[in-house]
């Protein structure tokens, strides 16, 4: 029995999709979960000036949780500085989604991603 | 890099649904992943009188590799007798699908459905 929450994100993911990895203000995050195999990217378009994020889009292969998790964070990290995107912890984004001990990973996935993608846009600059 | 047979499985899964549980030739298996903590439901509609799989229908939350190794054993075993269909092997699947090794336990996953629903239709008779 998973939370509505998850069904919902799970059966209408927010943010999917992708945008050019070569753009110098689109970070691109690219995380596995030794878990279970599974992998995930995020992306996030930064706005040069004001370090808010202006769009998010991720793609994951990975089971439910995932695809319900990072659907969330891609909602949460929408409109926040770069730098505050950066402290979501998976803690947050599991309570939210009532996810059970054993899927943990999954939401720990898009926490790795949101930081890989944060970094990668760091390293560009 | 997934294979395209996996891509195709995943955004296009066949035989995704329910069927009543509590139809006498209808068999249920009900199955969890220990690796990642993702459960299916596969069920099958059994011919009582000739043992032919009529229908088969799966649901998971799992991962783009179960969803695919799913789809593709309700393919294999629709129209099978009901004792052959529990002969499938997962490294069959697997094969079909160039699963990398990391994957090899969703494809358990379907081998282990198809067991479990050939066995509560037996335990129904
Ligand atoms: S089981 Fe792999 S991401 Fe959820």
């Amino acid at each position: 029995a998973y939370h509505e929450k998850v069904i919902d994100h799970y059966e209408r993911p927010r943010n999917v999709g992708s945008m050019l990895k070569t753009d110098p203000n689109v970070g691109t995050g690219l995380v596995g979960a030794p878990a279970c195999g599974d992998v995930m990217k995020l992306q996030i378009l930064v706005d040069e000036t004001t370090g808010e994020i202006r769009e998010v889009k991720f793609k994951t292969f990975g089971c439910g949780s995932a695809i319900a998790s990072s659907s969330l964070a891609t909602e949460k990290i929408k409109g926040l500085k770069v730098w505050d995107a950066a402290k979501i912890k998976n803690t947050e984004i599991a309570r939210e989604l009532s996810l059970p001990p054993v899927k943990l990973h999954c939401s720990m996935l898009a926490e790795d991603a949101i930081k890989s993608a944060v970094k990668d846009w760091e390293q560009k600059r």
